[in-house]
């Protein structure tokens, strides 16, 4: 068993002290007694969404009704969101809209990659994508039907897969199971070199550390709001496009709200300007307005100080981990290295199912992903050094007391 | 000008002691001293809706947090939305999802009505259709690549115009100017006949009158949940999918929420049995929430009562109107005949807009649509007979006392 460098529970409790962000933690309802490793899955509830959402059912919409759109602004909450989101994403103003779910902007981003380079039929893809990516992009691909085909490759084998075959490379920086992190900037540049359009799915990186994406001259990207960025279950997700292809997109999902004066009611589709032309339906306002008002919680918070403490988080959970727990099979899935690491932590588990029950019940919320993986994600805003102290803990006492093998009175059904 | 049967006051107010829809108004928040003749845009607050979603912000999101996907069961809220909209639009269990937008839906259904129909490429649509849909079909086709034309008829040319060249008659059952309705079961029949396949657009029949998808064999439609059935502004749409068909769609917008097993987490998209193949990314849980909660306003509404105080509603709006507004030029812009007609009433008025920007002023909401078009909307659940009468009473006097001239002072600028 490994045992170097451990810090006492006293020097956890220090740097819960002399951290910067520990006054954030007040600002999300925390239930009592639940250590939270899951705001990768889904993120903490800001205490200000409930009164914003409150507020936009009760004044705007049951007090206002329809005037609420021009005197609330309804109209204006994916680009408000959006710009929002791009201060986290390194995407200036005017380059990034929260709306649909990150599938639907991969189908956005997947056709609109593809018109920009017409001359090509490959899509570059890793098998640590998230699913939907996948399947989108290939409903895509069959659905223009001029023989688009998707490339899977290894994580590690994209740099070198990238050759003037390929019309989009199309990746999500970090792998959801392992929470390994592919080099934006090098692959970018390397995708750029051959001619290649990069899309980057952020799910797992927009409020999790910084990105930037202007720096390393993505071409579009999309990404989710409810894991890091807390904009509650289902939340609308986002899209950016650089500016320098803004009017170069005509969408394949043309609707009215992305036209160029939608109450204009004209029966010919003209694209709006820059990123508007992204949106489709109507705006979704109660979910905009809580996502809106999460948003808000970033306001002053130094994205380093953020990566800082997620690096600080998951080394001291890994280190007691594999302390406590490698005797009795754990295994890190999730690089070692914390610069190749998004901010989740995962390991191989026998048992794997069982065990996260069993700590679930025993308050210390991850998950599961098959085959034998318990997935952890730090979230810096609201998770303290004894949280994550605490937690590696309890999974050991798991482990010791096997809390995790169903009593053979369940079993039998007795109990259901 | 024409003074035929109009009602006192008196009668008017014994229409409502008989209404037997009268006490659904208070399961709404209809803000005091207002008439609300915009429901076919933004449909009222149901109560039940405030803290239903209060608790699923609180409770689910804020208190079980991950664990809300499975104890209160949010992934089924698509299915069981869906459900809830089906048996107002006769549509059978299993038959319907609430997802995304309308315009969204709009691209899955023609998508999925071409695919049904290969060997031909002609998409059949009315200049009374309101542009997204138009606009999303255009976009499909586009994408598509394979020569789609959209065609454009008047919509009393539907008819004639449809014959062995149309893949996909797409139309919008009430046009959202006039509340012209057309003859689905007519329509789909002939439609059939010349074996194409039927997309209907029931933004403005859902909620508002009876719809029977099944009876009149419809293939898909789609539509709105914020007008007629109150599910809050952008509220999630619906899509419906006839039974025949269900099996053999392949999604263009194949998302992992329409997989077979979402949580396998497989990298080749099998789409899930039904219509929840139509399902995209994750549901927006709040709005979901919220929608299926407005959903119960209908539980026990008999629909033909709905329609008959609609047509009634409609109908002594007509009678004041014009008694009382014809000398300033209003002349109805909607079909005479009930029969044809949504629940909504549009007059052409000179100064339609600055008419209805007093009209607003004087407590009397309904819209204006370009050219000179000032549309009412007629929404049976929270609307009394009286509050109609006083509608056209208060337009008479804005009519009258020229209220709708915008003042000297204002147009020098000096009141911004």
């Amino acid at each position: 068993m490994i045992r170097v460098e451990r810090l006492s529970l006293e020097e956890v409790k220090s740097l819960d002290r002399a951290d910067p962000l520990g006054h954030k933690r007040d600002e999300f309802c925390i239930p009592e007694g639940l250590i939270y490793l899951d705001g990768n899955s889904l993120g903490a509830l800001p205490k200000a969404v409930k009164k914003r959402l409150a507020s936009t059912v009760e004044t705007e919409w049951g007090n206002s009704l329809i005037r609420a759109w021009n005197s609330h602004q309804w109209m204006e909450l994916p680009a408000k969101a959006g710009d929002k989101i791009g201060q986290l994403i390194g995407a200036g103003k005017g380059t990034v809209i929260a709306a649909d779910t990150t599938s639907l902007n991969v189908a956005k981003a997947v056709s609109a990659g593809l018109e920009l380079n017409p001359g090509r039929r490959v899509i570059l893809t890793d098998n640590g994508n998230f699913p939907t990516d996948v399947y989108m992009a290939q409903g895509v691909a069959d659905t223009l039907g001029k023989g688009h085909q998707l490339k899977i490759v290894d994580p590690a084998d994209v740099f070198d897969a990238l050759d003037e075959s390929i019309a989009v490379m199309m990746l999500t920086e970090v792998d959801y199971r392992t929470g390994r992190r592919h080099d934006m900037h090098k692959l970018t540049r390397r995708a750029h070199q051959v001619g290649t359009i990069a899309i980057w799915d952020l799910a797992h990186s927009a409020g999790a550390f910084e990105v930037d994406l202007e720096a390393c001259n993505a071409d579009l990207a999309v990404g989710c709001t409810y894991k890091y960025l807390n904009g509650g279950p289902g939340s609308p997700a986002f899209i950016y496009v650089a500016a320098r292809h803004q009017t170069l997109i005509k969408p394949m999902l043309s609707g009215w709200i992305g036209h160029r004066a939608p109450f204009d009611f004209d029966l010919e589709y003209q694209p709006a300007d820059g990123v508007r032309r992204m949106n489709v339906g109507t705006p979704p306002v109660l979910a905009l307005s809580a996502l809106d008002s999460a948003l808000d919680v970033w306001e002053g918070v130094d994205m380093a100080q953020v990566r800082a403490k997620s690096v600080q988080l998951c080394e001291l959970f890994i280190s007691e981990v594999e302390a406590r727990c490698s005797q009795y099979g754990l295994k890190l899935a999730s690089p070692r290295d914390a610069a190749v690491r998004g901010s989740q932590v995962s390991f191989h588990c026998p048992q794997g199912y069982a065990v996260m029950r069993a700590l679930i019940a025993s308050q210390v919320i991850g998950d599961f992903r098959a085959p034998d993986v318990i997935r952890f994600g730090f979230t810096p805003l609201y998770l303290s050094y004894t949280d994550v102290y605490h937690a590696a803990e309890i999974l050991e006492k798991v482990l010791e007391n096997k809390l995790w093998q169903v009593p053979e009175f369940m079993k039998k059904g007795q109990v259901t």
